[in-house]
């Protein structure tokens, strides 16, 4: 979405129907070409395959078996070796293909999907039906079609490509995959620590994880970051407080009993503004850094470019935060770390009331960080500041999270990106920073510091809600297909090879 | 349960195994006792009849069928006419019965019941199968046992008796029932105030609920008043506030976007004290009036009586609020208004986080109320404060409640049922006022001004909980069984009579 990325036009809107034309140094790339072309209907076969396997991380579903197929997904599209690494949680896994090219490129890949409710979709969620799109051609429809088995598996067919060609692969890969991202990546550290997958990651130019962001108009979006985000429950009970009552009980004895509710709306009312908003935690600030002038220049590009209205309706809003105009409001989105309620729950929930003096109550907060802040930062500041107020009873209970992410828009990663982008004829924006997380700062921290982002072309919709899709034959002049997805993969393992001396 | 009453131990226990000896005055009471015995088996079976038919209020079951069969109760038991009297929401019980006696006594019954998940009991809870409850006797186990079809279904049986024996009633009267006892009586007052219902009414000494209420050492509690109660929902919503998102939205947007949630935190934070205990709405103290010395008296004799441990125990509590002894928190229960949280619902409630913004929050509360407040004042001032400090758009929805009630000691009505426990060799104690609720108001408010409150013998448990019993027959020679029960209210219609002339 749009919001989330505060992004600027760079390019110009061109017809990408066609195939960029080959460059100097592209050797092979027409067979590459005809072999994506001619592996299209197993391609999408191998989509709705992987499709029918949904791991779900806090499910407990398909944790192993999504790990293997993980890994021989990897071996099929040519990587030499790929296992599986054991973690805390669900496994992951880790690939090398060493093309004895000067360049390595890393890739990491996500093999679980978001949980789905199948009452709620028009077609089965793991079928993977084709169907029409008006106005934009034929779209898959299925859990994990853009987010982001779809990409995935365009990225592989174009690895295949280079194999099936017999067309030597322009760069060395280095492979990490996950199967906890839609849960916050909470074991992700421990496959990219380890020794050997370390040593492999810390050749590489950079790290993307392929992705179809086109929008309508084409437009793909280059992120230069991130905030960082801790998910975490407060839990405040009688049990662990020692006053009130250990479970529910009766509601007239509110005068002679404490209540753990209060307790804990007497907590949350100390970590925000009296208008519900600013950061209150004590010392929360004290590594915010402002945005620079670089990045207010990219998000006012992209606000000139935008709709206040659209944006308006899309989220069902009529004012920014203190009616703030719209730039204004942007430059807030990316700069200020917020504290959010995802949820409230104790006692009785159904409709009505109903008499009683709960024993629990639980409020689910989700913390988003911007540099320099750390999630380990956050997470004891937090702690501090409930206990210096006599809060210190109230259970801190992180369920996952991470620190912000930022990629230089000057590092080789990023000009290789638009660079394809370009030959490609595919318009570019970037985006600031996202007020949305993903879990870059694994590689983009130390001790990596790798460039890293999302990248690719095509085009999709639906993650986390019903009817995910993603468009497999483009009608729509400036988006690509399948097809057009995994060429662009191609060219820009060309263009990494190309960048060779660059920084 | 003790905690909720207050109340003094005035009474001895005595074996209350065999009938109290009649009195002069007492005109054909052995017919009417034998008459109750030989009924025993039929009775019970009313009892269970009339568990088969659930009228559950919110639920919208048996509304009509459950006023036509209390209807129809009530002439069986020899009430001369009785009609279904319409309300805007579930209809009520007229009926009287004109003995040709000096005094007339009003009644009032619930025909509705408490909601049940028959997975959570040993058996079907529409059954009234009879089991052995260990050192008690032989119990009846169905929804509606004790509350409140029970002790009603010993009453309708004392009076069938006079009427089944030829002898004439002592006393002329009054009936009213209602069908939303368990959602706050909503529309009860329309019932009482219907011209000929109020004429009726006016004529009486006082008016009783049935009642099985002895502990397990005999001891039954007059309950000379009780707190009033409001119950509502705080509801804020993007929709009504017309800031933040009217749906959930991705939580990511926080910094650019008001919450909802964190606005009712907010607004929830003003309503207490920093402990989270003491009201802190505008005026809310305006019209409390504090304990009278013989309240707190009769409190005191109470604590005297009870057990300190075994209440904290029963509670799952370590502290009463303040770690205030026993007596002060007992003094405190009765004696303030309180401000209690029973429910918090907002965005994502299952297990762990999810990334959202909700676009609504839901605070369940209940206001309890001492005398001289009243409903009306309660919902009017917690409006004026919210509107005051901002929070205008939050939506108050007052679902139920009424205003408190208090009877006085020396009340014809409650002297008669002193006299008739203790002509029964039964030992009394009496609560000052009640911190639960019961909307006794109706009864002595204006204008009826009533003497009124829940009386009988017998034992029984598991209101609004799975399991629900009556002690049918009692092995437990201090405890009444079903046909004591029913003998004590034909005692207790005899001592009205004797009364007459008393004030």
């Amino acid at each position: 979405m749009r919001k989330l990325t505060a992004s600027v036009a760079l390019g110009l809107a061109l017809c990408v129907s066609q195939a960029a034309t080959a460059k100097p140094g592209d050797p092979g790339r027409d067979k590459v070409v005809a072999a994506i072309k001619a592996d299209h209907d197993s391609s999408i076969e191998r989509l709705r395959d992987w499709i029918k396997l949904p791991t779900i991380a806090n499910m407990n579903l398909n944790h192993k078996e999504g790990a293997e197929y993980m890994r021989q997904l990897a071996l099929d599209a040519g990587f030499q070796q790929a296992k599986v690494v054991a973690t805390d949680g669900v496994p992951g896994v880790f690939a090398t293909l060493d093309a004895g090219a000067k360049d390595t490129l890393a890739i990491y890949f996500m093999y679980d999907v978001k949980h789905y409710e199948p009452a709620e979709w028009s077609s089965p969620p793991l079928e993977g039906r084709i169907v029409d799109r008006a106005g934009e051609g034929k779209a898959l429809i299925g859990r994990g079609a853009v987010n982001q088995k779809g990409p995935e598996t365009a990225f592989l067919t174009a690895l295949r490509a280079f194999k099936t060609a017999g067309v030597k692969l322009p760069v060395n890969l280095v492979f990490v995959a996950e199967g906890e991202e839609e849960i916050g990546s909470t074991h992700f550290s421990q496959i990219v620590t380890q020794p050997e997958v370390r040593a492999a990651l810390e050749k590489a130019v950079g790290i993307i994880i392929p992705s179809a962001s086109q929008s309508v108009d084409g437009a793909v979006t280059l992120s230069l970051g991130a905030k960082g985000v801790v998910e975490l429950q407060l839990i405040s009970s009688g049990e662990k407080w020692g006053r009130g009552p250990n479970k529910d009980v009766h509601s007239s004895l509110k005068a002679s009993v404490d209540s753990p509710v209060w307790h804990l709306v007497k907590a949350l009312n100390t970590l925000v503004s009296e208008d519900g908003q600013t950061p209150a935690i004590d010392g929360w600030y004290e590594n915010v850094k402002p945005l620079t002038a670089r990045q207010k220049e990219i998000i006012a590009a992209d606000v000139a470019a935008g709709s206040e209205a659209d944006d308006m309706k899309v989220l069902g809003i009529k004012h920014w935060y203190k009616d703030e105009d719209y730039l204004t409001s942007q430059y807030r989105l990316a700069e200020q770390p917020t504290v959010n309620i995802q949820g409230l729950v104790s006692g009785y929930t159904g409709p009505g009331g109903k008499t009683v003096l709960p024993g629990r109550a639980e409020a689910k907060l989700d913390l988003r960080l911007v540099p320099d802040m750390t999630k380990d930062e956050a997470v004891s500041k937090i702690k501090a500041h409930l206990a210096k107020r006599g809060f210190g009873d109230i259970e801190v209970n992180v369920s996952g999270g991470y620190s912000p992410t930022q990629t230089d828009e000057n590092s080789r990663l990023i000009k290789v990106e638009q660079a394809t982008l370009a030959a490609a004829g595919i318009p570019m924006t970037m985006s600031a920073r996202s007020a949305g997380s993903w879990p870059g700062v694994v590689f983009t921290g130390e001790p990596l510091k790798l460039a890293a982002g999302q990248f690719g072309g095509g085009r999709g919709g639906g993650a986390h809600a019903p009817n995910e899709w993603l468009l497999i034959d483009s009608s729509n002049p400036k988006v690509l297909g399948f097809d057009g997805q995994a060429i662009l993969y191609a060219d820009f393992l060309y263009e990494v090879a190309r960048s060779t001396g660059r920084k």
